[in-house]
């Protein structure tokens, strides 16, 4: 998906919302387990997956522009969950083609390597784009820049804790590292194949990162259960185009987990969308 | 496996040699092939994958402490490939359970997607190694360091050219970047369940590497097609118990795409060996 269409997406739907499938088997409602089991019995996880997968994605869909499905999650169930990945991409692709799709899996390796991985995810899958972890540098990046319409979004500033032991480090220029991954990177890429991730946590600092990437996308993670504020993303980190994906995983697709799972997550995303829409009223008015 | 079983095994042996099996199809001796689609037609992938794969282990076992299995190349595959990874992992554990195993991934994720991971590389598969990238800090590593006997392999100091991009930058006290990540993360784990990848190709940097982790294993790729020295590595890098996994992977699996590859394999991991012997015996001197 181009830059433009996916700005055209955002317009349309009033959205710039994400919905991530990080599908976790034990918190997967009991009546999917149950009615997967029924049919498969003890081989029951790939349909659990793939079902539950699917009911949320069509609650969801009218509310969301894109879907983050986190490889770690499927990876964990060993065969059975690489095939569930597969089956729900192709679901996505096949009945909500419009909507941007984002293989969260966070890889990066040296030039060859990294090769390997951008054949498995833009060819092998197809997804719109891949995130990918900047600590190597431009030949573990570069790889997977060489797709038409495909997208790298990688790590600058991070939801966790974690992201002050080294993404703050600051050089003798006071620059610090995630301003200097952002600074860097932009020699790589351009703002119609690459994004970054900036987790919602971060407050204000979006300022700071708006100063060095004006113009790119970013992928927002961390609105929810890691406790981000949408208001306060928008105000410091939207630009002219919008310029935000923003993330929700378990505060949408594990709201419920009772028989009314699918309502609720259609609530919960349809909330946050509403939410959006002003936000982007307001900047129609700028 | 524990240190002092590795240190066993690398006495025992003669060796720290760690084979690198980044199985690529194109690169397969053509007689592999051959065999492969005589028995399975089309689906030829798996098979070809895990027969080279026993092949070459079973040529280099003699002269190496250790396998590390590049996640990308089997991914790259799909379900086929992930197959062959496990069968992989399988032929070691039965037939070499006293080599160690290295799942080359470079993961690293928030505290509850790394969780997943290393369920999947610990519990699933049972390797008894990973690596991570540190750039998200500490929530996305010491998820992997709950489990006895198991290791995180840190990425420190690669061996690419984009290792210059970020790992280089110096903070207010000029301490560079892989050595805060050294020096941090020996808050999270210690040299019984953590190493560091050090590219070979960086020369006299062992020695500032020694300086902040004197203590800890290395893991070093480079050397072979990636130009690195394995004499320099010894001079700078070795420790009292030789803390040094030296790894090649090209320049052993693909030496020779001939009917003759497994000898020729056997051969280069072997001269290999006869080096590292050397550098023991100096070292047992000390």
């Amino acid at each position: 998906m181009t830059r433009q269409e996916l700005i055209q997406q955002i317009r349309e739907k009033q959205s710039f919302l994400c919905v991530g499938l990080d599908t976790d088997i034990n918190k997967i409602p009991q009546c999917i387990i149950e009615e997967a089991k029924a049919h498969d019995g003890e081989d029951y996880i790939f349909r659990a997956l793939c079902e539950f997968n699917a009911l949320i994605i069509d609650a969801t869909a009218p509310y969301c522009v894109a879907y983050k499905p986190n490889l770690a999650f499927y990876e964990a169930y060993g065969i059975d969950g690489m095939l569930a990945f597969e089956a729900t991409i192709d679901y996505l692709k096949e009945e909500y083609p419009n909507h941007f799709i984002i293989a969260d899996a966070k890889r990066g390796d040296i030039g060859n390597t990294s090769k390997m991985y951008a054949k498995t995810f833009f060819e092998g899958y197809d997804v719109d784009a891949l995130t990918v972890a900047p600590y190597m540098g431009e030949d573990s990046v570069t790889p997977f820049l060489g797709y038409d319409d495909k997208w790298v979004i990688l790590l600058a500033l991070t939801s966790n804790k974690g992201s002050q032991d080294f993404q703050f480090t600051a050089d003798a220029q006071s620059r610090r590292l995630f301003e200097k991954v952002l600074k860097t990177s932009q020699q790589w890429g351009t703002p119609d194949n690459m994004m970054y991730v900036v987790g919602a946590t971060q407050g204000k600092l979006f300022e700071d990162i708006r100063r060095v990437a004006p113009d790119h996308f970013l992928l927002v993670p961390g609105v929810g259960a890691q406790g981000g504020s949408l208001e306060e993303v928008c105000r410091y980190g939207m630009n002219k185009d919008c310029g935000l994906l923003v993330n929700s995983s378990r505060g949408i697709i594990y709201a419920s987990s009772a028989e009314d799972f699918e309502q609720v997550a259609a609530q919960k995303a349809k909330e946050l969308q509403q939410q959006m829409a002003k936000e982007l009223e307001l900047l129609s008015r700028l």
